[in-house]
């Protein structure tokens, strides 16, 4: 028996979030990889561990997971089997041995994700599957820039989500958060920290949107980071512009 | 009554083509638009002339579209009305009103086209919507680039198509195919042509990647071209990569 961790893409459009759940509520990522681990497994059920709880509809890059698994046949023809038994939206990205210790989710060193946004007058059908289409305005990308620079550092981010965790605190350490623009209507924000509240990056984007409509300054932004006060932040931006980019270890 | 000029996007996924079928083939995005503008025209049939067939599973970024509508409520509220009554796969960007005697296909002087594959060994749920991945090998840019230089030019492309059109002849211009690389794995090709031949675009890249494997020197490529024999082009690339980019009047 060894354990392995694997990298994993996704799109979440029809899934009910990464987090097995029971039967009714829907299709889960967990439970995918989890009937394909059972299947190269003499049908005995495998658990899979992921880093991050992805929600309903958000879409991942490079999540990481890791189970137990008797496996004789080498990481590359582990990487087949189980994207022969996976469906077209979940595919395997590489698999490899890791200490008996390693765990996704306790073992991260941090997380990046990218929320994208379209914002441009006409629905785009090629776009919106993976981005939050906003109009109008046209956003002001300096202003929401000038806003995003305020998250940065070891703060309480109660303001923006709550902690995973019963009792679980809600200080989080930012390193990174910035806009990119690509073309005319193209707007990714990618997000850096060592963990995430539970909705943070959707709370944050959110927030930001209102910065980038002229309804909130850059400091009042920087205000609501500062209030730790979860009514003071905008709406969450809904889940298909979020994707889980990387988990660092 | 007016004629309009309408740009129209699409995901082609789950249509079987743009041009109208029999109900039972499955559903167009002609059939769509139709149904649209039935709904804001009091149940009243419109018909709807298209700039190119796009086959099943093709997407269009910039399909054109025309039909004559009463309607008193200007462009910008037709462009909304069609939009609340197309299904989200399906989206009206723009429309003006157009001379009575534009006609998307006939009056037509370029399309363009972008063919993308996504050169990767692992699926790529994120990616492969909208692209065709290609592993093994990975791909000789440099010769595919070399290859399509043959393309351009004013020639008869009898190797890579059919004409549209009974005792229609073969002879198109080219003017422009390149390739772009994005980032490690991602491959777009541009061609822009007077018109093209059915199944064209996804013959030649279909060929092209046997240049790219090195099946297929760029000589052999451009031996192809000139030898107006459709029995010497390589397989034709899936229809998920090619997307109709811009119609030129």
């Amino acid at each position: 028996m060894a354990r392995y961790k694997v990298i994993i893409e996704y799109d979440g459009t029809d899934y009910v979030g990464f987090q097995r759940q029971a039967p009714e509520a829907g299709p889960t990522v967990q439970g995918e990889l989890e009937s394909a681990l059972a299947a190269i497994n003499r049908r005995e059920a495998v658990t899979v561990f992921g880093a991050g709880r992805t929600d309903s509809g958000v879409h991942a890059a490079g999540q990481v997971v890791a189970f137990e698994l008797n496996w004789a046949h080498g990481s590359e023809t582990l990487v087949r089997a189980l994207n022969a038994n996976l469906p077209p939206a979940i595919a395997v990205k590489s698999a490899e041995e890791c200490a008996p210790d390693f765990h996704p989710r306790y073992s991260a060193k941090g997380r990046r994700y990218r929320y994208s946004i379209w914002n441009a007058p006409a629905r785009s059908p090629l776009r919106e599957r993976f981005a939050w289409r906003v109009w109008p305005p046209a956003l002001n990308v300096s202003a929401m820039a000038d806003a995003s620079a305020r998250l940065v550092g070891r703060k309480d981010f109660a303001a923006f989500g709550t902690a995973p965790d019963e009792d679980g605190h809600t200080v989080r350490e930012v390193r990174e958060a910035r806009w990119e623009t690509s073309g005319e209507s193209g707007l990714d924000f990618y997000i850096e920290a060592d963990a995430f509240l539970h909705r943070m990056v959707r709370s944050i984007v959110g927030t930001l949107r209102q910065v980038g409509a002229g309804d909130l300054t850059p400091d009042e932004f920087g205000a609501i980071v500062d209030s730790k006060d979860r009514s003071r932040a905008g709406t969450t931006a809904p889940p298909q512009g979020l994707c889980l980019i990387e988990v660092l270890y």
